[in-house]
Protein backbone atom coordinates (compact mmCIF):
# COMPACT_ATOMS: atom_id res chain seq x y z
CA UNK A 1 0.00 0.00 0.00
CA UNK A 2 0.84 3.87 -0.83
CA UNK A 3 -0.68 5.30 2.32
CA UNK A 4 -0.27 9.76 2.39
CA UNK A 5 -1.77 12.84 4.05
CA UNK A 6 -3.06 15.06 1.63
CA UNK A 7 -4.97 18.39 2.42
CA UNK A 8 -4.04 22.39 3.79
CA UNK A 9 -1.10 22.10 6.25
CA UNK A 10 -1.97 21.29 9.85
CA UNK A 11 -5.56 19.52 8.40
CA UNK A 12 -4.15 16.76 6.33
CA UNK A 13 -6.58 14.01 5.78
CA UNK A 14 -5.62 10.59 5.50
CA UNK A 15 -5.66 8.35 2.13
CA UNK A 16 -4.51 5.71 0.05
CA UNK A 17 -3.55 5.50 -3.75
CA UNK A 18 -5.84 3.33 -5.71
CA UNK A 19 -4.29 1.13 -8.73
CA UNK A 20 -4.46 3.85 -10.95
CA UNK A 21 -2.44 6.30 -8.63
CA UNK A 22 -5.83 8.19 -7.69
CA UNK A 23 -6.27 9.21 -4.34
CA UNK A 24 -8.71 7.79 -1.68
CA UNK A 25 -10.26 9.16 1.21
CA UNK A 26 -9.12 7.05 4.18
CA UNK A 27 -10.84 9.77 6.92
CA UNK A 28 -13.61 7.65 7.78
CA UNK A 29 -12.02 4.66 8.09
CA UNK A 30 -9.04 6.06 10.42
CA UNK A 31 -7.80 9.27 12.06
CA UNK A 32 -4.48 9.45 10.80
CA UNK A 33 -1.84 7.62 8.93
CA UNK A 34 -0.27 7.67 12.74
CA UNK A 35 -0.06 5.79 15.90
CA UNK A 36 -1.78 2.03 15.75
CA UNK A 37 -2.82 2.56 12.38
CA UNK A 38 0.98 1.49 11.19
CA UNK A 39 0.78 -1.67 13.59
CA UNK A 40 1.04 -5.11 12.20
CA UNK A 41 -2.61 -4.96 12.48
CA UNK A 42 -3.72 -1.59 11.76
CA UNK A 43 -2.09 -1.79 8.05
CA UNK A 44 -3.88 -5.61 7.80
CA UNK A 45 -7.26 -3.51 8.41
CA UNK A 46 -6.43 -1.31 5.73
CA UNK A 47 -4.83 -3.76 3.26
CA UNK A 48 -8.38 -5.43 3.82
CA UNK A 49 -10.38 -2.76 2.38
CA UNK A 50 -11.51 -2.39 -1.40
CA UNK A 51 -9.94 1.09 -2.66
CA UNK A 52 -12.72 1.16 -5.27
CA UNK A 53 -15.28 1.32 -2.08
CA UNK A 54 -13.76 4.64 -0.53
CA UNK A 55 -14.11 8.13 -2.24
CA UNK A 56 -12.03 9.30 -4.82
CA UNK A 57 -10.42 12.25 -4.60
CA UNK A 58 -10.99 14.45 -7.05
CA UNK A 59 -8.07 17.88 -8.28
CA UNK A 60 -4.78 18.67 -7.64
CA UNK A 61 -4.39 18.33 -3.34
CA UNK A 62 -1.47 19.18 -1.95
CA UNK A 63 0.74 16.54 0.18
CA UNK A 64 1.66 16.62 3.47
CA UNK A 65 4.07 14.72 5.35
CA UNK A 66 2.92 11.02 5.40
CA UNK A 67 3.07 10.08 8.68
CA UNK A 68 1.76 12.27 11.60
CA UNK A 69 2.40 12.80 14.72
CA UNK A 70 6.39 11.69 15.15
CA UNK A 71 7.57 11.44 18.16
CA UNK A 72 10.95 11.41 17.17
CA UNK A 73 12.95 12.15 13.68
CA UNK A 74 16.26 10.45 13.98
CA UNK A 75 19.08 10.24 11.78
CA UNK A 76 22.30 8.34 10.68
CA UNK A 77 25.34 10.20 9.81
CA UNK A 78 28.15 9.10 7.42
CA UNK A 79 26.17 5.95 6.63
CA UNK A 80 27.12 5.48 3.12
CA UNK A 81 30.85 4.38 2.29
CA UNK A 82 31.30 7.10 -0.92
CA UNK A 83 29.64 9.92 1.35
CA UNK A 84 31.97 9.05 4.43
CA UNK A 85 34.85 9.67 1.93
CA UNK A 86 33.84 12.73 0.36
CA UNK A 87 33.18 14.59 3.49
CA UNK A 88 36.62 13.89 4.36
CA UNK A 89 35.62 11.30 7.29
CA UNK A 90 36.64 8.08 7.93
CA UNK A 91 33.24 5.72 7.68
CA UNK A 92 32.32 5.14 11.45
CA UNK A 93 32.39 1.73 13.22
CA UNK A 94 29.13 1.87 14.44
CA UNK A 95 26.29 3.98 13.68
CA UNK A 96 26.53 7.74 14.19
CA UNK A 97 23.11 9.15 15.11
CA UNK A 98 21.52 12.81 15.68
CA UNK A 99 17.91 14.03 15.64
CA UNK A 100 16.30 16.50 13.56
CA UNK A 101 13.37 18.61 15.45
CA UNK A 102 10.30 16.97 14.60
CA UNK A 103 9.55 20.98 13.82
CA UNK A 104 10.83 20.68 10.66
CA UNK A 105 8.86 17.76 8.83
CA UNK A 106 6.73 19.32 6.21
CA UNK A 107 5.15 17.71 3.32
CA UNK A 108 6.82 16.82 0.12
CA UNK A 109 6.57 19.24 -1.98
CA UNK A 110 6.53 22.25 0.18
CA UNK A 111 8.75 25.07 -0.18
CA UNK A 112 12.13 24.54 1.68
CA UNK A 113 13.40 27.68 3.57
CA UNK A 114 16.64 29.34 3.58
CA UNK A 115 17.45 29.88 7.38
CA UNK A 116 18.01 33.75 8.26
CA UNK A 117 21.67 33.90 8.37
CA UNK A 118 22.60 30.58 6.69
CA UNK A 119 25.48 30.32 3.73
CA UNK A 120 25.75 26.73 3.40
CA UNK A 121 21.94 25.42 3.38
CA UNK A 122 22.59 21.84 1.26
CA UNK A 123 20.72 18.71 0.20
CA UNK A 124 20.64 14.87 1.46
CA UNK A 125 18.29 12.83 -0.50
CA UNK A 126 17.84 9.53 1.73
CA UNK A 127 15.82 6.61 2.57
CA UNK A 128 13.39 6.93 5.39
CA UNK A 129 11.98 4.07 7.87
CA UNK A 130 8.98 4.22 9.82
CA UNK A 131 8.48 2.65 12.82
CA UNK A 132 5.26 0.16 13.18
CA UNK A 133 5.69 -1.24 16.17
CA UNK A 134 7.15 0.04 19.31
CA UNK A 135 10.63 -1.61 19.39
CA UNK A 136 13.00 -1.68 22.42
CA UNK A 137 16.10 -3.87 22.57
CA UNK A 138 15.25 -5.93 19.53
CA UNK A 139 17.69 -8.47 17.59
CA UNK A 140 18.55 -7.86 14.03
CA UNK A 141 16.57 -10.90 13.28
CA UNK A 142 13.11 -9.19 14.88
CA UNK A 143 13.86 -5.82 13.73
CA UNK A 144 11.98 -5.56 10.39
CA UNK A 145 8.72 -6.77 12.08
CA UNK A 146 8.59 -3.29 13.56
CA UNK A 147 8.92 -1.47 10.66
CA UNK A 148 5.77 -0.16 8.56
CA UNK A 149 6.92 1.16 5.44
CA UNK A 150 9.78 3.56 3.79
CA UNK A 151 9.49 7.20 2.40
CA UNK A 152 11.60 9.39 0.65
CA UNK A 153 13.30 11.91 3.04
CA UNK A 154 15.31 15.12 2.52
CA UNK A 155 17.30 15.77 5.01
CA UNK A 156 18.07 19.48 4.30
CA UNK A 157 21.03 20.39 6.49
CA UNK A 158 23.15 23.50 7.03
CA UNK A 159 26.64 23.33 6.76
CA UNK A 160 27.93 25.82 8.87
CA UNK A 161 25.25 25.63 11.62
CA UNK A 162 25.69 21.94 11.90
CA UNK A 163 29.82 22.05 12.22
CA UNK A 164 31.12 25.22 12.95
CA UNK A 165 29.09 26.19 15.18
CA UNK A 166 30.28 24.57 18.12
CA UNK A 167 29.64 21.14 18.14
CA UNK A 168 26.47 18.57 17.72
CA UNK A 169 24.77 18.12 14.22
CA UNK A 170 21.49 18.87 15.23
CA UNK A 171 22.19 22.79 14.98
CA UNK A 172 21.93 22.53 11.62
CA UNK A 173 19.32 19.90 10.50
CA UNK A 174 16.74 21.48 12.59
CA UNK A 175 15.34 24.72 10.99
CA UNK A 176 11.45 24.36 9.93
CA UNK A 177 11.19 23.13 6.52
CA UNK A 178 14.08 20.93 6.75
CA UNK A 179 12.72 17.51 6.74
CA UNK A 180 10.46 17.08 3.77
CA UNK A 181 8.95 13.75 3.87
CA UNK A 182 6.77 11.51 1.49
CA UNK A 183 4.63 11.71 -0.95
CA UNK A 184 4.00 8.16 0.44
CA UNK A 185 4.37 5.81 3.23
CA UNK A 186 5.18 2.47 1.08
CA UNK A 187 3.92 -0.04 3.46
CA UNK A 188 6.92 -3.13 4.10
CA UNK A 189 5.41 -5.41 2.26
CA UNK A 190 5.60 -3.74 -1.52
CA UNK A 191 9.54 -3.18 -1.45
CA UNK A 192 11.67 -6.30 -1.82
CA UNK A 193 14.55 -5.15 -0.98
CA UNK A 194 15.26 -1.57 0.74
CA UNK A 195 19.18 -2.74 0.06
CA UNK A 196 18.80 -2.47 -3.17
CA UNK A 197 17.09 1.27 -4.38
CA UNK A 198 18.21 3.80 -6.77
CA UNK A 199 17.76 6.86 -4.81
CA UNK A 200 18.61 9.96 -6.35
CA UNK A 201 18.43 13.98 -6.24
CA UNK A 202 18.32 17.24 -8.86
CA UNK A 203 19.03 20.94 -8.05
CA UNK A 204 17.33 23.33 -11.31
CA UNK A 205 17.87 19.96 -13.67
CA UNK A 206 21.40 18.78 -12.86
CA UNK A 207 21.75 15.66 -11.36
CA UNK A 208 23.99 15.94 -8.21
CA UNK A 209 22.63 12.50 -6.18
CA UNK A 210 22.65 9.04 -7.79
CA UNK A 211 23.36 6.37 -5.69
CA UNK A 212 21.50 3.55 -4.51
CA UNK A 213 21.14 1.94 -1.02
CA UNK A 214 23.52 -0.83 -1.79
CA UNK A 215 26.25 1.47 -0.20
CA UNK A 216 25.02 1.70 3.06
CA UNK A 217 27.15 0.91 5.83
CA UNK A 218 24.65 -0.32 8.36
CA UNK A 219 21.45 -1.52 6.53
CA UNK A 220 17.82 -0.94 7.48
CA UNK A 221 17.45 -3.94 9.47
CA UNK A 222 20.51 -3.22 12.05
CA UNK A 223 19.51 0.61 12.13
CA UNK A 224 16.30 -0.65 13.64
CA UNK A 225 18.51 -2.84 16.06
CA UNK A 226 21.18 -0.99 17.01
CA UNK A 227 19.48 2.25 17.60
CA UNK A 228 16.93 0.23 20.06
CA UNK A 229 19.18 -0.34 22.39
CA UNK A 230 19.87 3.45 22.81
CA UNK A 231 16.52 4.28 22.82
CA UNK A 232 12.92 3.16 22.31
CA UNK A 233 10.89 3.30 18.89
CA UNK A 234 7.49 4.47 18.86
CA UNK A 235 5.18 4.01 16.09
CA UNK A 236 5.55 7.20 13.42
CA UNK A 237 8.96 7.64 14.56
CA UNK A 238 10.91 8.11 11.45
CA UNK A 239 14.35 6.80 10.66
CA UNK A 240 16.11 8.74 8.28
CA UNK A 241 19.17 6.28 7.41
CA UNK A 242 22.02 8.76 5.95
CA UNK A 243 22.72 10.10 2.52
CA UNK A 244 24.59 8.89 -0.68
CA UNK A 245 27.52 10.24 -2.28
CA UNK A 246 26.89 13.83 -3.95
CA UNK A 247 25.97 17.03 -1.67
CA UNK A 248 26.90 20.42 -2.08
CA UNK A 249 29.70 20.44 0.65
CA UNK A 250 31.12 17.43 -1.27
CA UNK A 251 31.67 19.28 -4.59
CA UNK A 252 35.49 19.87 -5.16
CA UNK A 253 36.98 22.23 -5.87
CA UNK A 254 33.93 24.55 -4.35
CA UNK A 255 30.84 23.20 -2.32
CA UNK A 256 27.67 24.07 -3.50
CA UNK A 257 24.98 25.40 -2.01
CA UNK A 258 21.28 26.45 -2.37
CA UNK A 259 20.01 29.99 -3.18
CA UNK A 260 16.37 31.04 -3.33
CA UNK A 261 14.68 30.10 -6.36
CA UNK A 262 16.45 27.28 -7.05
CA UNK A 263 14.47 23.92 -7.28
CA UNK A 264 15.46 20.55 -5.43
CA UNK A 265 13.54 17.24 -7.17
CA UNK A 266 14.31 14.07 -5.48
CA UNK A 267 13.12 10.54 -5.55
CA UNK A 268 13.71 6.58 -4.37
CA UNK A 269 12.78 4.10 -6.83
CA UNK A 270 9.10 2.73 -5.47
CA UNK A 271 9.33 5.25 -3.29
CA UNK A 272 7.79 8.16 -5.26
CA UNK A 273 9.29 11.30 -5.50
CA UNK A 274 9.38 15.16 -3.84
CA UNK A 275 9.75 18.46 -5.56
CA UNK A 276 10.51 21.71 -3.29
CA UNK A 277 11.02 25.35 -4.30
CA UNK A 278 13.66 26.73 -2.02
CA UNK A 279 12.70 30.08 -0.78
CA UNK A 280 14.60 32.70 1.73
CA UNK A 281 12.91 32.80 5.47
CA UNK A 282 10.46 35.68 4.87
CA UNK B 1 1.09 28.96 39.78
CA UNK B 2 2.04 25.29 40.18
CA UNK B 3 0.82 23.26 37.55
CA UNK B 4 0.98 19.21 37.35
CA UNK B 5 -0.33 16.06 35.84
CA UNK B 6 -1.50 13.01 38.54
CA UNK B 7 -2.78 9.81 38.23
CA UNK B 8 -1.41 6.63 36.32
CA UNK B 9 1.54 6.83 33.35
CA UNK B 10 -0.35 7.23 29.82
CA UNK B 11 -3.16 8.36 31.99
CA UNK B 12 -2.38 11.67 33.54
CA UNK B 13 -4.92 14.59 34.68
CA UNK B 14 -3.99 18.04 34.66
CA UNK B 15 -3.96 19.47 38.54
CA UNK B 16 -2.22 22.38 40.01
CA UNK B 17 -1.40 23.27 43.77
CA UNK B 18 -3.51 25.39 46.07
CA UNK B 19 -2.26 27.22 48.69
CA UNK B 20 -2.06 24.88 51.02
CA UNK B 21 -0.18 22.27 48.87
CA UNK B 22 -2.85 20.30 47.74
CA UNK B 23 -3.54 18.99 44.42
CA UNK B 24 -6.86 20.66 42.61
CA UNK B 25 -8.33 18.75 39.30
CA UNK B 26 -8.11 21.10 36.21
CA UNK B 27 -9.75 18.00 34.31
CA UNK B 28 -13.17 20.26 33.63
CA UNK B 29 -11.45 22.84 32.81
CA UNK B 30 -8.19 21.74 30.15
CA UNK B 31 -7.58 18.73 28.59
CA UNK B 32 -4.15 19.01 29.87
CA UNK B 33 -0.97 20.64 30.86
CA UNK B 34 -0.25 21.01 27.25
CA UNK B 35 -0.54 23.11 23.53
CA UNK B 36 -2.69 26.21 24.18
CA UNK B 37 -2.95 25.91 27.70
CA UNK B 38 0.69 27.15 28.37
CA UNK B 39 0.70 30.56 25.77
CA UNK B 40 0.01 33.53 27.85
CA UNK B 41 -3.65 33.46 27.28
CA UNK B 42 -4.13 30.23 28.46
CA UNK B 43 -2.74 30.88 31.83
CA UNK B 44 -4.42 34.00 32.26
CA UNK B 45 -7.83 31.85 32.41
CA UNK B 46 -5.90 29.31 34.67
CA UNK B 47 -4.60 32.44 37.02
CA UNK B 48 -8.21 33.56 37.51
CA UNK B 49 -9.66 30.64 38.84
CA UNK B 50 -10.13 30.55 42.54
CA UNK B 51 -8.10 26.58 42.97
CA UNK B 52 -10.57 26.31 46.46
CA UNK B 53 -13.56 25.96 43.90
CA UNK B 54 -11.96 22.85 41.95
CA UNK B 55 -11.91 18.98 43.12
CA UNK B 56 -10.16 18.11 45.76
CA UNK B 57 -7.98 15.36 45.25
CA UNK B 58 -7.43 13.24 48.02
CA UNK B 59 -4.47 10.86 48.80
CA UNK B 60 -1.57 10.07 47.31
CA UNK B 61 -0.88 10.23 44.02
CA UNK B 62 2.12 10.05 41.15
CA UNK B 63 3.28 12.70 39.69
CA UNK B 64 3.94 12.42 35.92
CA UNK B 65 5.47 14.93 33.89
CA UNK B 66 4.44 18.42 34.45
CA UNK B 67 3.87 18.62 30.96
CA UNK B 68 2.63 16.78 28.09
CA UNK B 69 2.38 16.48 24.28
CA UNK B 70 6.54 17.65 24.18
CA UNK B 71 7.68 17.62 20.50
CA UNK B 72 11.33 18.64 21.34
CA UNK B 73 13.56 18.13 24.42
CA UNK B 74 16.24 20.42 23.82
CA UNK B 75 19.36 20.26 26.04
CA UNK B 76 22.36 22.59 26.67
CA UNK B 77 25.64 20.75 26.89
CA UNK B 78 28.45 22.35 29.81
CA UNK B 79 26.39 25.34 30.72
CA UNK B 80 28.14 25.90 33.61
CA UNK B 81 31.76 27.16 33.54
CA UNK B 82 32.60 25.07 37.06
CA UNK B 83 30.77 21.60 35.02
CA UNK B 84 32.86 22.88 31.74
CA UNK B 85 35.89 22.65 33.69
CA UNK B 86 35.33 19.45 35.58
CA UNK B 87 34.97 17.45 32.29
CA UNK B 88 37.91 19.06 31.18
CA UNK B 89 36.40 20.88 28.50
CA UNK B 90 36.64 24.10 27.49
CA UNK B 91 33.73 26.48 28.17
CA UNK B 92 31.73 26.83 24.90
CA UNK B 93 31.89 30.10 23.16
CA UNK B 94 28.67 29.71 21.92
CA UNK B 95 25.57 26.96 23.21
CA UNK B 96 25.92 23.43 22.63
CA UNK B 97 22.65 22.24 21.19
CA UNK B 98 21.81 18.63 21.58
CA UNK B 99 18.48 16.40 21.83
CA UNK B 100 16.96 13.73 24.53
CA UNK B 101 14.78 11.87 22.75
CA UNK B 102 11.16 12.76 24.19
CA UNK B 103 10.16 9.40 24.68
CA UNK B 104 12.33 9.46 27.62
CA UNK B 105 10.31 11.41 29.95
CA UNK B 106 8.65 10.50 32.87
CA UNK B 107 7.34 11.65 36.11
CA UNK B 108 9.59 13.09 38.60
CA UNK B 109 9.42 10.05 41.28
CA UNK B 110 9.39 7.67 38.55
CA UNK B 111 11.63 4.66 38.63
CA UNK B 112 14.80 5.12 36.63
CA UNK B 113 16.18 2.36 34.00
CA UNK B 114 20.17 1.66 33.51
CA UNK B 115 19.71 0.53 30.12
CA UNK B 116 21.52 -2.82 29.24
CA UNK B 117 25.13 -2.72 28.70
CA UNK B 118 25.57 0.22 30.21
CA UNK B 119 28.50 1.05 32.65
CA UNK B 120 28.15 4.48 33.01
CA UNK B 121 24.97 5.92 33.73
CA UNK B 122 24.84 9.44 35.65
CA UNK B 123 22.77 12.12 36.96
CA UNK B 124 22.51 16.47 36.21
CA UNK B 125 20.08 18.25 37.82
CA UNK B 126 19.00 20.57 35.40
CA UNK B 127 16.71 23.83 34.90
CA UNK B 128 14.13 22.95 32.55
CA UNK B 129 12.33 25.81 31.02
CA UNK B 130 9.13 25.07 28.98
CA UNK B 131 7.85 26.72 26.28
CA UNK B 132 4.28 28.63 26.15
CA UNK B 133 4.16 30.31 22.89
CA UNK B 134 5.70 29.61 19.72
CA UNK B 135 9.40 31.49 19.39
CA UNK B 136 10.84 31.65 15.54
CA UNK B 137 13.86 34.61 15.49
CA UNK B 138 13.07 35.86 18.79
CA UNK B 139 14.81 38.63 20.09
CA UNK B 140 16.44 38.94 23.47
CA UNK B 141 14.70 41.39 24.56
CA UNK B 142 10.89 39.21 23.51
CA UNK B 143 12.23 36.14 24.35
CA UNK B 144 10.91 35.63 28.04
CA UNK B 145 7.40 36.05 26.29
CA UNK B 146 7.91 32.30 25.37
CA UNK B 147 8.54 31.07 28.40
CA UNK B 148 5.61 29.33 30.11
CA UNK B 149 7.49 28.33 33.10
CA UNK B 150 9.82 26.53 34.67
CA UNK B 151 10.49 22.88 36.03
CA UNK B 152 13.33 20.29 37.10
CA UNK B 153 14.59 18.01 35.01
CA UNK B 154 17.19 14.85 35.71
CA UNK B 155 19.23 14.83 32.27
CA UNK B 156 20.16 11.20 32.66
CA UNK B 157 23.08 10.43 30.86
CA UNK B 158 25.06 7.52 29.70
CA UNK B 159 28.78 8.78 29.39
CA UNK B 160 29.52 5.42 27.56
CA UNK B 161 26.84 5.53 25.31
CA UNK B 162 26.88 9.57 25.01
CA UNK B 163 30.85 9.95 24.13
CA UNK B 164 32.37 6.50 23.48
CA UNK B 165 30.18 4.77 20.94
CA UNK B 166 30.71 6.99 17.76
CA UNK B 167 29.83 10.65 17.61
CA UNK B 168 26.76 12.67 19.13
CA UNK B 169 25.78 12.33 22.44
CA UNK B 170 22.05 11.83 21.74
CA UNK B 171 22.92 8.40 21.56
CA UNK B 172 23.52 8.68 25.81
CA UNK B 173 20.98 10.92 26.45
CA UNK B 174 18.19 8.88 25.24
CA UNK B 175 16.76 5.58 27.13
CA UNK B 176 13.62 5.14 28.49
CA UNK B 177 12.95 7.15 31.56
CA UNK B 178 16.10 9.04 31.23
CA UNK B 179 13.80 12.30 31.61
CA UNK B 180 12.41 13.10 35.00
CA UNK B 181 10.38 16.22 34.73
CA UNK B 182 8.36 18.14 37.54
CA UNK B 183 7.16 17.93 39.78
CA UNK B 184 5.47 21.19 38.78
CA UNK B 185 5.44 23.50 36.26
CA UNK B 186 6.10 26.85 38.30
CA UNK B 187 5.02 29.59 35.90
CA UNK B 188 7.14 32.53 35.05
CA UNK B 189 5.63 34.76 37.20
CA UNK B 190 6.48 32.93 40.25
CA UNK B 191 10.16 32.68 39.57
CA UNK B 192 11.94 36.35 40.25
CA UNK B 193 15.46 35.90 38.71
CA UNK B 194 15.55 32.53 37.26
CA UNK B 195 19.61 33.25 37.28
CA UNK B 196 19.70 32.87 40.69
CA UNK B 197 18.12 29.40 41.85
CA UNK B 198 20.05 27.20 44.27
CA UNK B 199 20.13 23.33 42.59
CA UNK B 200 21.32 20.33 44.30
CA UNK B 201 21.23 16.73 43.36
CA UNK B 202 22.15 13.67 46.30
CA UNK B 203 22.54 10.29 45.53
CA UNK B 204 21.58 7.60 49.14
CA UNK B 205 21.68 11.09 50.86
CA UNK B 206 25.40 12.13 49.56
CA UNK B 207 24.94 15.46 48.20
CA UNK B 208 26.81 15.31 44.65
CA UNK B 209 25.61 18.27 43.25
CA UNK B 210 24.87 22.01 45.10
CA UNK B 211 25.12 25.02 42.40
CA UNK B 212 23.27 27.60 41.13
CA UNK B 213 21.98 28.99 38.11
CA UNK B 214 24.27 32.02 38.79
CA UNK B 215 26.92 30.20 37.61
CA UNK B 216 25.36 29.24 34.14
CA UNK B 217 27.13 30.51 30.90
CA UNK B 218 24.18 31.28 28.83
CA UNK B 219 21.16 32.26 30.97
CA UNK B 220 17.49 31.22 30.07
CA UNK B 221 16.76 34.38 27.76
CA UNK B 222 20.18 34.31 25.79
CA UNK B 223 19.15 30.31 25.44
CA UNK B 224 15.27 30.76 24.11
CA UNK B 225 16.46 33.63 21.26
CA UNK B 226 19.84 31.33 20.28
CA UNK B 227 17.29 28.30 20.09
CA UNK B 228 15.45 30.26 18.17
CA UNK B 229 17.39 31.06 15.55
CA UNK B 230 18.26 27.57 14.48
CA UNK B 231 14.63 25.43 15.11
CA UNK B 232 11.37 26.87 15.98
CA UNK B 233 10.06 26.00 19.27
CA UNK B 234 6.44 25.00 20.11
CA UNK B 235 4.63 25.06 23.53
CA UNK B 236 5.13 22.16 25.26
CA UNK B 237 8.80 21.95 24.21
CA UNK B 238 11.34 21.48 27.03
CA UNK B 239 14.67 23.74 27.53
CA UNK B 240 17.29 21.66 29.73
CA UNK B 241 19.74 24.31 30.57
CA UNK B 242 22.57 22.28 31.71
CA UNK B 243 24.12 21.26 34.49
CA UNK B 244 26.22 22.50 37.33
CA UNK B 245 29.17 20.80 38.55
CA UNK B 246 29.12 17.48 40.72
CA UNK B 247 28.26 14.68 38.14
CA UNK B 248 29.33 11.25 38.38
CA UNK B 249 31.90 11.37 35.61
CA UNK B 250 33.87 14.70 36.81
CA UNK B 251 34.96 12.69 40.43
CA UNK B 252 38.32 12.59 40.87
CA UNK B 253 40.40 10.19 41.01
CA UNK B 254 37.73 7.46 40.28
CA UNK B 255 34.45 8.23 38.20
CA UNK B 256 30.89 7.05 39.77
CA UNK B 257 28.25 5.81 38.18
CA UNK B 258 24.80 4.61 39.10
CA UNK B 259 23.84 1.45 40.38
CA UNK B 260 20.84 -0.47 40.53
CA UNK B 261 19.37 -0.08 44.41
CA UNK B 262 20.35 3.38 44.38
CA UNK B 263 18.19 6.37 44.96
CA UNK B 264 18.28 10.06 43.28
CA UNK B 265 17.39 13.56 45.34
CA UNK B 266 17.23 16.45 43.59
CA UNK B 267 15.56 19.52 43.80
CA UNK B 268 15.54 23.66 42.41
CA UNK B 269 14.80 26.31 44.86
CA UNK B 270 10.88 26.96 44.20
CA UNK B 271 10.34 24.08 41.86
CA UNK B 272 10.30 21.25 44.26
CA UNK B 273 11.92 18.21 44.19
CA UNK B 274 12.24 14.84 42.88
CA UNK B 275 13.00 11.31 43.94
CA UNK B 276 14.15 8.69 41.10
CA UNK B 277 14.96 4.46 42.54
CA UNK B 278 17.18 3.13 40.10
CA UNK B 279 16.65 -0.01 39.04
CA UNK B 280 18.08 -2.11 36.34
CA UNK B 281 16.24 -2.76 32.71
CA UNK B 282 14.04 -5.46 33.66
Amino acid sequence: MKLLRYGPRGAEKPGMLDKDGAIRDLSKVVDDIAGSVLTPEGLAKLKALDPASLPKVEGPVRYGPCVARTGKFICVGLNYSDHAKETGAEPPKEPILFMKATSAIVGPDDEVMIPRNSRKTDWEVELGVIIGREARYVSEKDAMDHVAGYCVVNDVSEREFQAERGGQWTKGKSADTFGPIGPWLVTRDEVADPQNLALWLEVDGHRYQNGSTKTMIFGVRHLVHYISQFMSLQPGDVISTGTPPGVGLGIKPNPIFLKPGQVMRLGIEGLGEQRQQVIATP
